[in-house]
């Protein structure tokens, strides 16, 4: 029973392994209207502008903005309608001077019109004549061609998550398929004699399997594609084998050991011996999460996770979610995840660790409350009972109730 | 072309749509593995608890702490060494007074000792005797039966959204599959003469269908399934038709509708015909998306969205996702969605309606800005160069620069 390892601050250990990784995106190419929450792996410019052709943005009379100046109620301009455009066909009229042609919204306007009158301000006179009752200037009511986008505009550069406007906006252009990055697949192998499935009854003394749920779920989230691997025991022979099966299939292999010194150590070993250049980081500066596992195996990242589940949820976030946030070229990690809040009660840290705390938010008087939920790191309910945690940083020996926190969401 | 409408406050219409749909969750049985982001639909209790027996939280000894009481490094406590307590095993051991069993963490404490002293506080004396190097409380390295939850202990209630966590909560209790909401399905049905599939080259006067594509993706984000319709033309029997075969199948319609006052009012004709009661809300007090329409048809809700992409976006955002989140039963919408920032400019407004303005966001110096992006609501990349949107609300006539807002992120 001996631990022999020093500890590294969670950034130097992220970098690490970054250091020791393949830079480039592996892409694929996906069809538009799939591509919600895919990451861009190419630039997009766009082929046309948009619009094509110049539109109406309402119903009314297209017409020369000329003809309308200093038109009143009182004082309207009379002009001789030449007829009407029609929704989605092209007009063949041409607008000439005291001339106007009937238009709807989205629609195109005929050659020789400037702008757009709404319908709201004009009157019919007669079968062909129309009043109008206010000046309209040149443009007005109008959608220039390429007002929307210029042909050859930059719209969206790698690494740009796509949302569902994005998808509307390359569909408008015609853009049908995107190149993407691929989906990271992460193999989960769960360790431990202790462990059985979660359809199974433990027997005394055994555990079910959490880590490997809790973790697909959080690969799941961040756009990769967990590939659970099963338990394998506490034998060296048996986790190098199953590692290494896990690893053939997959981009990524997480282990969920044991949090016993011994299985710590069986894991390490195993990430030494499962290709080059093995074991990069054994035991990190956080809490939980100390004895965290680092490594690259013949070019795919190899992290081996605490056995406690919340260590190895807080552990996942700080290493498995950014590392597939890499491998997809994502730009920038997405606002949605952290929201900020007010601590309710002081919570102590030692300085040169990072804590991460779990906790409870409030609302009060529309104000947001970070409540710390103190449970062990063995404790899967002291999770389900956050809502998310934050961060007590490396150099700091603890947070004080009033101060204004990051709550990262969960 | 006559268009009249009154138009209602946003939230008296959402009121008025939900008044007239049935309040029921429809439910359906998942595998809980496969439930991320799914809304519990029944209560849950700890069926046992967790843990089920008592575990070490460390490496060390088991013991019975009234042994180690004043034991020093200088005055250590000598204990008999029974044995060790293997991993996922049951322990035969019983510890009696002056003796101790090794364990590991995570692993069952035996009959008879009642804590665990680290392996660190203690030094091997011989082969069958443990020196304690220091004294440890009753319980002190222990996690007793129930200190997780205890049995019977209420853990979940219904229209709670589960996270990765939860999951592995419920699977260490061996909750193998859950009731759930089950995925509203959402028919999606363009309409325009001008509207083409944006795998087709459009003629003069036509435009590629957007909506269909940015709302589904919405639809899929809050947790339903879209099932696009593909276009009808601006032709009322054609229209009727293909929104009775669609709303068949579906549990919701969302019909988007031309901008032109005509196309509106073929909507809320095919609305007012497709089932009982039919149109309920004609006009809404909101900009973008004033010509929105609300119906229920024979216990069905359906949408009509005004044609513009940002209004269509906007009104999809008011009105569908709080929709969906109701039909599933979601207790209480996600955090995730909002992000206190800074406004950068002024917004000017009119009060008695609600104004959606799309803002960017922007990092400086640790804090955050909404800078807004002005664009016409029937400008595609306004959305996709946002952020996200704020809400200027009913009775206000504008938002002022440094202001703090709220911006839903999109």
């Amino acid at each position: 029973m001996s631990e022999m390892f020093t500890v590294v601050p969670p950034a130097d250990a992220l970098k690490a392994l970054f250091d020791r990784l393949p830079a480039n995106v592996r892409r694929e190419t996906v069809d538009t209207a799939d591509a919600l929450d895919r990451t861009l792996a190419e630039e997009i410019a766009a082929p046309h502008p948009l619009p094509a052709f110049p539109r109406s943005a309402m119903d009314g009379y297209a017409l020369r903005a000329a003809d309308t100046f200093g038109a009143t109620e009182t004082l309207p301009a009379y002009l001789n309608m030449i007829g009407e455009v029609r929704m989605g066909q092209a007009s063949h009229l041409t607008v000439g001077a005291a001339q106007a042609a009937v238009v709807y919204t989205g629609g195109m306007i005929p050659a020789g019109a400037d702008a757009v009158v709404m319908v709201e301000r004009t009157q019919r006179f007669d079968a062909v004549t129309v009043e109008v009752l206010r000046s309209v200037a040149p443009g007005e009511n109008t959608i220039g061609v390429g007002e929307d986008v210029a042909q050859g505009e930059p719209l969206f550069a790698p690494g740009h998550t796509l949302r569902p406007q994005d998808l509307g906006g390359l569909l408008a252009l015609g853009i049908t398929s995107v190149k993407v990055a691929a989906k990271p697949r992460v193999a989960i192998l769960s360790t431990g004699d202790e462990v059985v499935s979660p359809d199974a009854t433990p027997g005394p003394g055994q555990i079910r399997d959490i880590n490997t749920y809790t973790i697909a779920a959080m690969v799941t989230r961040v756009g990769g594609v967990p590939l659970p691997q099963g338990i394998a025991g506490d034998d060296y022979e048996e986790l190098l084998c199953a590692a290494r099966a896990a690893l053939e299939s997959a981009d990524v292999l997480v282990i969920s050991a044991g949090s016993s010194v011994s299985t710590r150590d069986l894991s390490s070993r195993v990430v030494n011996n499962l290709g080059k250049p093995g074991l990069l980081i054994h035991g990190v500066a956080v809490k939980p999460g100390k004895p965290t596992i680092l490594g690259v195996c013949d070019g795919k990242a190899v992290i081996g996770l605490p056995g406690n589940p919340v260590s190895a949820a807080v552990v996942a976030g700080l290493f498995l979610t950014p590392l597939l946030g890499r491998m997809q070229g994502v730009a920038k990690p997405s606002l949605r995840r952290r929201i900020a809040a007010t601590l309710t009660h002081n919570v102590p840290s030692v300085p040169g660790r990072e804590d991460y705390v779990q906790v409870r938010l409030l609302e009060r008087e529309g104000r947001l409350f970070a409540e710390p939920v103190f449970g062990k790191s063995n404790l899967i309910y002291t999770l389900v009972k956050s809502d998310g945690m934050l961060c007590v940083p490396l150099d700091c020996s603890g947070l004080y109730q009033g101060d204004q926190v990051l709550v990262e969401l969960s």
